[in-house]
């Protein structure tokens, strides 16, 4: 098989702004069962209950993720010497009917989950992740490191709605997805609607690093508390980029301000090396609100951080013959 | 009653730019019975197939409005010394829930109508028009002047649905709640998926203007060619703003290339003196993609031409003893 | 009386974008006899040597104070829990009268402390804090804490105009206003004119802690040195929003590279808690300059955090019998 | 002397983004003495009413005019040729000053006019005329050509005030700097506060062509109409940005949609060849209001076209030997 | 061969926002011998004199040219339905070697025509012509429309540079890929910099119509001179966005105000359906100064009113034998 | 000689956005031999390989440096005081020919260093380095602190070209123009495209600061470290904007997320007191993609901490009679 088939284009060969633009210069390939990874679009905001536009994420992102280049600036490996990556187009989506969408992404998922590959979404609102997370725990529940401004945790909204994007995670609990103890949410901040939410996490067990714990611990801290909690289980990484502060990530639906620093998520993401990470995703960019594309540049590094990681599991966990 | 009550702001003693916006700078009232002319938002974009939005509509337009003074530059009349007017706020809408926001706005609307007040909505996208018409023709068909560059008849989207800003005039009509004989819609234009819906619209007895027919007519033709067809019938307003040109309203969801131009709308509008308008809508304003707020300036300054007309009947209706 | 009619919209009931923008979504109040906090905008840019704007602030930070929850993130307690609030609207100003404009505003805060009420305001250029000191200091000269990137003490602008947004602390002082002594400035950098104005300042006992010194001391640090400073005497608050890096606030007139960080604000803000804040004020907000929105986001979570201190100095203060 | 010490940089040898702004690519020269034509900038918005941002106007201005060239396209004449052209800086300005201002706008003009140069300036708020034709009419009231959306011919704003940039005009009859028997008015539109100052310009023998009637005429008619009614004697040229649609300039204070087209725009100035110009203005340029440049751009042609016109006066007056 | 392979994917089934971007929604094809018309990126602007930007071009029109639907709207004709088109990708181009760039663009459009497909480019700056013409033109001397703002006939630039996007169709005719008779010039206007270009223009037979004349003949009447001048030989059509107004189409680097509006360039474009048209372009598109996205939503529409034209052409080729 | 004349405008006399946008608000000189430090643009991109605009960077910097006032805020040192300071407008640049836009830059620093000034430029992409250092190191070679998040040696790009934003500094150690020992490069990290550059790096002995060992070190230890390598000879400061993090600098064209911050840059560039700087310059700032002018603002508050640390060389350079 041809190993170059799956490497981006070489940008010092050939401009960045050429060609279609695809995730990270990756072909676009359609059956799952070619590579290790596969990265793919969530063109939806069905979930969303304020500002919308994360169904334009995965569009922006392919854009900027042109700037990154092949190899790892700090670890000098590159994911593509380690296994074969592409991009897998969009899951089908549709604006105006959110359960047919729930099961659509996630069906799209699934297949790539069945045919052996990893899954690394790119967002979509936060509501994608409940679909990811029925294909990734097909096996069984999951642990999860969230990167979030918010707990994402409500029981309902507007009179008693189920799905939205306050409450994937809710859900997943209550689906049986997630292994409450085994979740750890990292960044959340801001006000707050009631402490209701608060006290039904903590009663699962759920570890929780709000803004002012994660800047006393510092990175390596809240790396380390995150290996802890997810411990040697499978598990989701999910990435909202209102973790990160709105300066640094203004195209997001719902900005809280004084937020996580860029150089703290490359840290923090650095330290996360040997937690098995079996799906993830970046999710909420929202490029109505982001004029300069500096979000969907952010977010495109931010997935290229995370395919580093998936790379070293797959390569790993292809070491020991799993 | 104290008239004073329901006019603008002078922004000649009080600066535009100076205390909360409301529509016109008119008080905000809840009771529609107090008003002969409620203008409201609906803050809603759940049936739009492509980049979202108009939710955010009515509080942008507001602002804008302030721009607006009380008399009209060349009728020399001012709307609020024939009848009174006032903010009544947003309807209640739903961003997850479409059937729900369909029921509650036809339900505000409906309130308005029963009270005997005439309703100038601010969207939201176009699927809220067909919320509207429920309410305007509870007494019968209307016919409905209809600005757009798109038809909006569609049969359906995405796998049967039925219900996006795409086809409301098709169930409007399905419903019973327009007569088709009495319709015209004004500057039609840009590519198309197939030529099933003008069939569709052709069969049904709609008069249809394209843009390339209504620069030959002139805006003059235009507005005798839609007082023709609206008869003098009880009939709808509904302005989409993607009708204008995407230079002079950008901040919309599907717009195209080559449009009105906003002195022909004007010279329109100004020309359907004689209709009997019962009530109408001005949608489809998207701020996410009207950096400036241009769009949502003309959008209130079309809405001032609407609601100086709606003024107008609402005297002649009153001096008639209707 | 009914308490719920000061508390803000519910978000999880109604969306954020509905209705028209009051500030934390708050009812609309004219009597500031009815409650406890007064927030009121200053739209007025009169004093601004530079760059313009400011008069438009309080529409925009109304707008973007949408966004902000009712209970605290970190504290777990509301504002509107502990005391009655209100959006009161907006001082009288005038874009062209300087004079005039001081004096209103004056007259306006002036009628909000005599009715007992504490008055939160949002400019407005920094002039305008002149005119809410008058009103402030009624019964004496008070302390203050001042977040900004310059000391407003310059004695004249522009061959010997006394009254600018460069001159109000130096006014204040020598109207007996400010007592010195229990005057703190924090966040003060960039170049500058001369040394005249730090001599000045110097010979007054204010205490300047410039970006530098806050870096070294930490946010801790500072507020505890704001602590000492201010002393237990009634004290007022200006948050001068180009105090924080423009990367975070570049919606202002003057932006001052190099400044405090979201997060440090805020712990300064909450290390806040002793002192008997008897006014406050969020300053400088120009949302010609602030394309995304993203100061006035700011802004209201600033004017949020300090909202939640001044409702504890009212408990305190009505527990204590004051 | 040097004749091309006064002719722009030519953008074929030196890249037009190079080097510092200046009005034309120009030399900055002190003397008045030494050009025919005086270009100068007057940043000032003191006389604004509602959004500021015309201070800034004669910088952006000066930055988009380097895209101009030294040939007029249609008539294929320069005006560098004809006479010598200079940038003369920016008249003293003081935004916390409104008389003090007006009184060193007039001084800086009233020293060009006595030079013997014809004075072209860049605003600035509409206010600004005021002070230029107390300059530009020492020898005598002129008539007027005025392009603009508003008729600024106001008695007075929020509670007495006679100077703003609504008021000039008015101000300017009574100070007899006007003849009005020989003032056109072209492009007025919009909604207006009452019809007081429309009847009071009426009795003044004022000409106004709304946008309507300049509509009907077409740009030939204008011309031909605004010739007549300015006669032989010397004229004023006043250009207000806003009459021009704010989808071509939306860099503005209070845009009014549905004006003049600068196809337009330019017809109409080419066809004032005959009048006799003494002196010029374009005015209304905000920045802040202008994201793309797009506005300035517009001004820096409509200033380009005026040149030329202003030259061929200079030309024809020197012939004269007058 | 299936078809179906060569048609857009339907926006009514898969929403426009969803997938990789490409030109209409097409295939991305590498082989030009599997289609009739072959649509490609020139992602090049090396012939720059003055704002850059056109490389960023062909991705941003590939991004909005989603919005475009299958179907012409007024001929109810699709070019699906008359011969295959696809997206070929980009030309290679160097951003830092000019003729090395130029060479790779020929030799890209020399692979189309020689596989008998039918070119049509989106640029890129307008020196890229040149390098389409030397393939256009390998049987002979072609005629040319031209929408432009400017001529492009300038002899050198800076110093004796004789490739710059200000000079290719003076090139063009030097190497005899142009014959002069054959060609038109359509929307010509604005300041230049001497009369010498238009003089040798006007040696070499070539018909200019400026936008004053374009105005004064019409749509149609220009139309009927460009057929005219055009013959029945084979014809380039090159479109220059800056053409356009700047209102419509402000994202290119010489933008001319006062230029063509869209309606009367949709007008033109469909009065050209005699002419045998071999080849074609988009150019000039500068994404950097298009914040909105509109220039390149004008240039897709564009495309497409071309892409219909080139389709109709080859369906009567194929029909005629040829 | 009147020293005067080459201080800035007195912004507390004439307004900020008053007059003619020079680096500073200083004079326009001619002649070097006037001046002690002579500031001047470097209009030019060519060597750009991605997006494309820092010609128009020194434009955009004049304009935001009128906001620095002419005392350093923490030295209370004025460079003005210190030694005499121009504008000496652009070097000539060609956007169309490379080489001999370099050999133009390289013989006007040339002039100045000859004529005894020292040179800070403004640029311009960073191949300009190379033709500033051609004429610093004209006396052999020099050393280097160069903050950026690139290290700009890589050999060459696009098959084989030399001369490229990219490679400037491989050029300039090959010509003999750098002491491969005494260069430091600060803020280095992203994605790379391979290890080679790196390695060749390390060859030459240049020690590189990650921005995650700067993070580590901390300001005052990267300071340290830069004055150790640089040591006492004569040494050239260059810094790439994007050495900052793009939420703070995002105009320029290849922006790397998580850089260094500006509290950070402003503490480095304080600790550089006791090194020998003989030149220096500012590139990269690309105004098309920093619609607020954020970017050029922080770079002009670069470049007066730059200016600042030159004439305090200058001054020490005087007192020791070099």
């Amino acid at each position: 098989m041809n190993e170059r088939r799956f490497a981006p284009i070489d940008s010092i060969a050939v401009p960045r702004f050429a060609g279609p633009a695809t995730f990270m210069r990756l072909p676009v390939i359609e059956d799952p069962a070619l590579v290790d990874i596969a990265i793919f679009g969530v063109p939806w905001d069905g979930g969303t209950t304020n500002r919308p536009g994360p169904r334009h994420g995965p569009r922006q992102v392919r854009d900027m993720s042109g700037m990154i280049r092949r190899v790892h600036g700090v670890s000098k490996r590159s994911p593509y010497d380690l296994c074969k990556v592409a991009d897998l187009g969009d899951a089908p989506t549709n604006p105006i009917d959110l359960h047919r969408s729930l099961e659509s992404i996630a069906a799209f998922a699934d297949r790539i989950v069945k045919a052996g590959a990893v899954p690394l979404a790119i967002g979509g609102d936060h509501l994608s992740s409940l679909a990811l997370l029925r294909a990734a725990a097909r096996s069984g529940p999951v642990g999860m490191i969230h990167f979030d401004a918010h707990q994402d945790m409500a029981d309902s909204y507007f009179g008693g709605l189920k799905y939205t994007h306050g409450t994937p995670f809710r859900r997943a609990i209550e689906e049986g997805l997630l292994d409450p103890r085994r979740v750890v949410q990292i960044g959340i901040r801001g006000s707050i609607y009631s402490t209701d939410d608060e006290q039904w996490t903590a009663s699962q067990g759920i570890r929780v690093i709000p803004i002012e714990e994660a800047d006393a611990l510092g990175p390596d801290g809240v790396a380390a508390e995150a290996r802890r909690v997810a411990g040697s289980g499978p598990t989701y990484l999910s990435f909202d980029i209102d973790s990160v502060d709105p300066a640094f990530a203004p195209g997001t639906g719902t900005p809280e301000v004084a937020g996580l620093l860029p150089r703290e998520v490359n840290a923090i993401l650095r330290g996360l090396k040997d937690v098995d990470l079996v799906a993830a995703d970046v999710v909420e960019v929202s490029p109505p609100f982001d004029a300069g594309g500096g979000t969907a540049l952010l977010a495109a590094n931010i997935a290229f951080e995370i395919l580093c990681l998936l790379a070293e599991c797959v390569a790993l966990r292809r070491a020991a013959g799993r």
